[in-house]
């Protein structure tokens, strides 16, 4: 691996791909660029390729459709209770008892927890859907159009019927959902996670559902998989989907018919850094301390 | 019945009102409007008021909303197959077979099968989400802007890979959707239908589900319910809601705390009626007879 790196150009990496060897950012022979295609980088480029300022890139922005389009998925199945409707479909039933279940985006009062670049495509996703949008954010200045800001996690849970969770984990956020801001939702409240389980106590929630007194939608739980045996897997007001909400149509292992946004983030870094221009979505060393 | 509403100028309807005597339309007293709040007027406003020229109104597009809404919802859950993932889920296993399951909105084709109100909002609501949209409505001059037409059916379905159903019945579009189109559909595949159960040759669409090669959501079935041991309703790739996707948040029955958008439209058009203005929404002979 070190000697074929040694004679490239440039390096392509992936989910799966060897780790490059330490001894290559020593020793890099022609190496001056590695596009990565995908995400999480720590397994693949070690941190000394970062301090010799090696060009190292990343999918940036790439992800942040799937995700978004995930917790829309989410959070309009949980407010209209498919799991539910499935479950009495399966048996013989027909109408699920309105008084219990239901819902609609129009008018609905949504919670935005978090707004980077997943949390403003959800928010352009959601708009057309005729809800108030409350974001609490401290470190966006600016809110997108007719959003409303709320100063905290109180004030967003107490005004929500709905709440979305797209904030980064980081020891600010972790366990930031507790029980005292769960209890402010309303009853049939609705939860939606597609970022990190750590942001929720995850006890305190599933306290909640086995009640029947929330709804959630988790792409995300602490532990994936939950064990077998888990009884949350069984409960009727929540809906797992084991962190793959975002993936594309089926490919039944067929090449693809089409390029992904990720592919075509790489070909164009590629191309620029052919052209001696700088590749989109390089990642520095203090990003990369802090990524997941 | 008849002596009291004589004595009423306006009178309010709902589902489940008792029918309009029709001795009414020949000896009306001070009746002069009749605000229906919701849809179908024909078991309850009978044909002669038409005639005699009373003032009838009702919810007009207020449902647009809901039903757009539950279309978004089953187009999002069948694409990334919840219905599979819950199951999986109940069962002990966690992620579902990517070659096989899956999609995402992001540049997928979509195909938008009539374009009344309810057509128009569901572009409004697609549009953010990356997708082509691709519209047949021969009556339709004017397509909203970033969508191409198909010029028939066998068209919208050839370039489709989704396909949504948003026009009326009538006798040109009952069993529309048939075998030959459906065979047009790629592997995996999805339709939905929120309008009417009968534009489909349901025979044709349960025949290619049952072989697992489409995939579907169904918020009408013919008939309604489906027999309790019909073989469909335990096809992991179809979604069935029970004509009640557009059911608003669940009341506890308890007073709603909000009015819904079908409540003001009424309200607003008692207000116009008393400052001899024109309501909105008027039903005329000729719509009367055409609706459902």
């Amino acid at each position: 691996v070190l000697s074929l790196l040694q004679k490239t150009d440039i390096a392509l990496s992936c989910w799966g791909s060897l780790p490059f060897p330490t001894e290559l950012s020593e020793a890099p022979g022609c190496l001056k660029y590695c596009c990565h295609l995908t995400g999480q980088l720590k397994e693949i480029v070690p941190a000394p390729f970062f301090k010799k300022g090696f060009l190292v890139s990343n999918w940036g922005d790439a992800p942040a459709h799937g995700i978004a389009e995930g917790c829309m998925t989410l959070l309009l199945a949980v407010l209209k209770d498919l799991h539910v409707r499935i479950q009495v479909m399966r048996k013989g039933g027909w109408e699920i008892d309105k008084k219990n279940y239901g819902g609609s985006l129009e008018r609905l009062e949504v919670g935005v927890y978090g707004l980077g670049a997943i949390g403003r495509r959800f928010v352009d996703m959601l708009r057309p859907f005729g809800c108030t949008i409350r974001i609490f954010d401290p470190y966006v200045v600016k809110l997108p159009e007719g959003c409303l800001r709320a100063e905290n996690l109180k004030e967003l849970f107490s005004l929500s019927q709905a709440v979305v969770i797209h904030v980064g984990l980081t020891p600010e956020t972790t366990h930031s959902v507790n029980a005292q801001l769960l209890a402010l939702l309303p009853d049939h409240g609705v939860i939606i996670n597609t970022a990190r389980a750590k942001i929720i106590d995850q006890e305190a929630l599933f306290a909640e559902l086995k009640k029947g007194r929330l709804r959630a939608g988790l792409d995300v739980t602490d532990p994936e998989p939950l064990p077998e045996n888990h009884p949350a897997r069984q409960f009727e007001n929540l809906l797992i989907t084991a962190h793959t909400i975002g993936d594309p149509w089926p490919t039944d292992g067929k090449p693809l018919k089409k390029l992904y946004r990720y592919h075509e983030i790489a070909l164009d870094n590629i191309k620029r850094f052919l052209n001696h221009e700088t590749p989109q979505f390089l990642m520095d060393e203090e990003r990369y301390q802090r990524s997941t």
